[in-house]
Order: structure tokens, then sequence, then C-alpha cells
């Protein structure tokens, strides 16, 4: 069985900043607190940090400030007062269409061990790239004892389709989605490959003995899920129920309960048609199949899903257990309410005030916080009104 | 077997102008005239009139002229320029709620025998009001012959879910939405009882004998389909299938093909919450149920349904085929692929562009028409670029 090769991260600077090709958002100038009534709750919106090109996953350090990253290759603390302090020591990371740098995450025990994670994009040979993940300890404004955890078995030329969020489960153990590279023959139902997979892997990692199918030949221990396209949103509960919002093609962008050993069929069950002809694609063999596990919530109309929250705060009380799935295109936030892991009602908010949402989180002060994709991003709090 | 009544309508003015309720357009203020790029089409929306009370229903009189319905109990002639001729000669409205003046039709040949029929609200008894339809020829700027064709069989207080489209069989007969009227206890599973029905009527009112449940004595012989909250689209295609978007409870706004005979299922099977709870409403027994015919699709998060128009187009060549939902509070038009005659993709249109969307028709011309419901309600017309 193959490890995860583990490689001294190089440090070396300057970063790569490609100009990034994906449209900015059209909400002209936002203003930078406002309110919106919502069918429960009147909520409070408030911008805490602009100037942030395309970032792409926020975390929460102690004392009530942030990790940012963004895309073009950068890592920066924003501290409560707005500021920015760009953290050094990250790795090679090489931005090409929807690479770069990507999610990042602390350890469960970071108060402990310092310990911060980072998936992102970086070059094998002259056209490939790979969806790597380092960690390092965050020592002041920098990042010591980077080392590569995990690099995807196959390198690809496209630059997209990374997927790359990073959740913990309560053993302790992370997972990290893969999309299927948008490379062609589509991957995603090839076992022997990391890419249109969900991962499991211990904090080093390792991968865990536990894992549904170390044992079997023909498929990667590694793996968690498979049939995925771009898992971009991904959330853990409590209870340890996992959450998954995934890019489908052309209207077919889903929402997933992951579990364990499952297939979710990409490309050959899907419930989207193909972009140019708005008919089926060409591996479409059904909307079901015997052995595919069903989507949980079809989003219908585009969305195309970035982060996505599970609210356990009793700041919203009326909130309490749904989930919040951003939208880049879609320019707004799903809020699902779920009844017995069923999605049983679905509201919109924040409908093109602020732009295309690429995180949303709850932090561990119980409030929302939410990026905005855009060559002049932001980070946002929503707070109860 | 009952027989709706046939009275001679009352042409009394003044018709009743009572305020209404509903919220107006928060689109401040659109411009007569924008551009706009959807994923095939782009597309040139302009307002032809303005000035219009809370328009609900637009119909096509040669010569490029329109009648416009006002809901407070007007109907208008629309000329090419713009102006609004008030038509005379309507019966006794009571706009009370979601009622009032609904919905216009011409008589499939109009042009020939100059039959509008209009649906409306009225007053039965101090407290309760029923669904009613009359058909008169117009004449000049006024009905002439104006008789009532159809009566709803129980009145009631509640001043909602009339749903109240007409629209026309290849055959020559009519169908006639009826909602459930919001009343207790619930109504729509109740075939003695007209409301939550779908109605198929000949074009004098009478029942036409091959009807799906003539000869039954426990359904009325009006009854096309039953089990339907408050049908607010509808239209019937080139091939005589029949398309309906209907309220649901919070979250349950459906499409339905509708087929003689079907039960839908409202209350019992329902996909929406409560609206004040977000539970399960009290009627519910589940998503799904033997003798129940499954929505075609489900618009997710709030739609408010509206009018329903179907593309046959050759102006829109990438769209002909498609379905075009309107819709109120999601002020929006969603566009449905249908492949077999299942919902395969949706798109939004005129994202909260020009408000509330209260009916969308496709025009003799080709071009597409769309009513905005507000105070200040507007006719436009959407062409391609």
């Amino acid at each position: 069985m193959q490890r995860p090769a583990r490689l001294a991260a190089t440090l070396t600077l300057p970063l790569v900043l490609a100009c990034a090709a994906s449209p900015d958002a059209h909400a002209d100038d936002p203003p930078q607190r406002f309110t919106e009534r919502t069918e429960y709750h009147g909520i409070q919106v408030e911008r805490l940090a602009a100037g942030l090109e395309h970032p792409w996953s926020v975390a929460f350090l102690p004392r009530g400030r942030f990790l940012v990253t963004e895309r073009p290759g950068r890592l920066q603390r924003i501290d409560r007062d707005g500021s920015a302090t760009r953290i050094g020591g990250l790795p090679d990371i090489t931005a090409r269409g929807q690479g770069g740098l990507l999610d990042v995450s602390l350890h469960p025990r970071f108060e402990e061990n310092q310990l911060v994670y980072l998936s992102f994009s970086r070059a094998e040979g002259r056209r490939d790239t790979v969806l790597a993940v380092v960690r390092g300890r965050l020592v002041e404004d920098r990042l010591e004892d980077v080392e590569e955890i995990f690099v995807q078995n196959r390198a690809s030329s496209p630059g997209r389709h990374y997927g790359s969020r990073i959740a913990w489960l309560p053993d302790g153990t992370l997972l990290l989605s893969i999309g299927d590279r948008g490379s062609e023959p589509m991957r995603a139902q090839d076992t022997r490959d990391h890419a249109g997979s969900l991962l499991r892997l211990n904090d080093d990692g390792t991968i865990p003995e536990d894992n549904p199918f170390v044992g079997n030949e023909d498929v990667l221990d590694a793996i968690y899920s498979t049939g995925h396209r771009n898992i971009q949103g991904l959330v853990v509960t409590p209870d340890g129920t996992v959450w998954a919002t995934e890019h489908g093609p052309r209207g077919g962008d889903l929402l997933h309960r992951v579990q364990a050993g499952h297939n979710y069929g990409w490309p050959v069950v899907t419930q989207g048609l193909d972009y140019r002809t708005e008919r089926e694609i060409r591996e479409f063999e059904g909307r079901s199949a015997a052995g595919v596990t069903p989507h949980a919530h079809d989003f219908g109309p585009t969305l195309a899903p970035s982060g996505l929250a599970f609210v356990t705060s009793e700041r919203f009380p009326r909130w309490e257990g749904n989930l919040l799935a951003g939208g880049l295109r879609a320019e707004r936030i799903r809020r699902l309410t779920l009844i017995d892991n069923e999605v049983r009602h679905d509201e919109e908010l924040l409908l093109q005030r602020i732009g295309r949402i690429r995180d949303v989180r709850e932090g561990p002060d119980g409030h929302l916080y939410v990026l905005t994709d855009a060559s002049d991003g932001a980070l946002w709090r929503i707070s109860p009104q």
C-alpha cells in the first residue's frame, strides 16, 4: 500500500502571484455594515477586513484572531483591528486556474501543538500540478517545521477541481477532499487514483488502519468515499456526521451525507448536464444506480458551492442544527434545515449582498464568518441583530 | 350533478378599490431597458407600460395590444404606445387579501367571437368570498353580454388561496385552478368541494362528459385533478401536456405535470414545512404516498410561484421547450429544461432586477412578457439581444 511521501517543504520566496482568472464579485461596493431580515433571525453583517486577494479559507486563532489563505499563495493573520500580517515559511505554491493556496485548518489541539494545516497546489514537472497538504507550527508570524504530509498520487495538467477542504473527525483523524481534476478520461471511479475522493488521514499524514478500504487491493487505503467531482464544502458535526457540498456539472450541485466506504457516483450518476450542450454528459448512466449512495439535497439552479458550516451556536437558537452552504456564482448562503438528517427546508441568505461567497464558518465565539471571493475580497462577521 | 350557476353579471360601477396588502417590489426604480447575460441567450428587457396597480395577468389582443388585469378590480387595454384604457362592463369584484380581479384569458377563437374570460373573487354574504369566472364579448372598450360561467360551490372567509389561472386544452375545453382557500379544516382532499383542485370546463362553463370523475358520485364532475394547495402558474403545451406551479407551505413550492384524475396529495403529502414552526404541518403523513402522483420539481428555497410559460418561440432557439416559472417573493424567473418531461436543469433569470414577478407569458409574436406585482407594477418584454 502506498504511503504519502513526506518532503521537507522548501521555504523559498517569492510566492507565485499568478493573476487569478475568476470573475470578481459584482456587488458594487456593499456597505461595511448592514442588517438583513431572515425567516427567524434579524442579522447584522459587518466587514472585519478588506483587501484580501481571493481569500479561500478562514481559521480561528485564540484571542479573536484569524488565519486567512489568499489563493495566490499568501497566508495572513488578521488581528482584531482588521490589520493583516503575512505569515512566512510557506511551501512553494503554484497558483494556476483554480489552484493556489486553498484550505487552512488548525489541529484540534492547536493550543498545545500550534499545528496549522494547509492544502495547496504545486507544480510537478513543467505542465502538471498536484494537490498537497503541509503542516507546520505557527510560531509568531512564521510556520516552522513545515512538512508535507500528503501529496496526490497522480499529477495532471488541468488546473482545476482540486477540492481540498480539510475537516476533523471526533477521533482526531482528518478528512481531505480532492476533486477529480477535470482531466480525461474521468478519474473519480478509479479507486487507485486519489482524484475524485474524500480521504481520511491521521494528523501526521499516515493512514488510519480502520479506513474502510484497508485490505482491499483495488482501492487506495487513504480513500474514505469515492465518486466525487469536486467537494469544496466539508463539515463534521459534533456527533461525527459528515456533510459535504460538491460542484456538479450544470445544475448538478449537491449536498452529500458522506459515509465511510460509500460511492457517490460521479460521473456515471449525476444530477447535472453538460455545460455546453445542456444534455446528459457523455459518461451519464442514470440519476441513481445500485451501489451509489443518493445525494442528500440537490441545490437546483447554480450554487457553485464553497464553504459549509454547521450551526451549534446558541446565538442563533432557531438555526441550531442547520447547515449553511456558501455559493460562489449564486452569491448567497443557503440555510438548510435538517430533520432526521434529511434536508427539509432551505432559505437564501445574503442574496447578492456581498458577492461570491468562498467560505462560511462558525467561529468558536458562536458568530458566523464569511469570506468573499474577489481580487478585493473580505472577511465578514454575521451576528444576531 | 351540480352545474355552475349562470348569473347575469351586474355591471354597476364603481369597482371595489381595496388597498392591497402585499409588499411592493423592493427593486429600486429599475432602468426601463437593460440587458442580461444568461447561459444561452443575451436578452433585452424593456418596460412597455408602468403605473399598473398590482397587475395579475396579461393576454394578447390582435395588433400588438394587451389586456392586463389589475387586482383591485380593473381591466386595462394597453396599446402599443404603453397607454392604458380602462375596459368597462366588469362584474362586481371583491378585492380582499389575495383576491380581486385575477386571470384574463382569450377564447382560442377570440378573433371570431371576441370572448374574454376573467377569474375573480366576489363577496358571498357579509364575510365570505367565492372564486368565480365570467366571460363577455370585448366590444371596443367594454365587455358585453357578460355571463358568470362558474362559481365556487363553497364560500369561505379567508381571502386567500384563490388559485384561478385559466388555460386552454387543445380540444377547446378550459382548465381553471382553484386554491384550497386556506380555511380549516383543509379542503383539498374533499372531492365534493371545488377548493384545492384543477377543474375542466367547456367554454360555456358546462362540464365535459369525458371529465375523469364523471359518473363517480364521490367526486364533483368538474374536477380534473385534486390535492392542490394553490396553483398560480398553469400552461398547456402544444401537445396537450399540462404544467402547473403551486404554492406549498414553507419551502414546498412545486411544479406538477398534471394528469387527468390524479391526486397531488396536499395536505397529507407535501414537501414543505409549517411557516411558523419550521416543522411538519399538522396533516403531514409523508413526502410520498400510494395514490399520490409525485411532483415533477421542487423549487427548493422560496419561489412563491406565479405565471408559467412554455417556450415555443424560434426567437429563443436554446430555450425551446423550456418552462419559465415566475416567482413573487423570489423576484426571479426559473428557466426549467425538460428532457422527456423531466426537469433536468434550472437557471435563474432577472434575479431581483424588476421585483416580484406576477405573470410570465409567451406572446404570439414570440417575445416573452412579464408583469411585476407592485402598487406601481409594470409590463415588461423580453427579447433576444
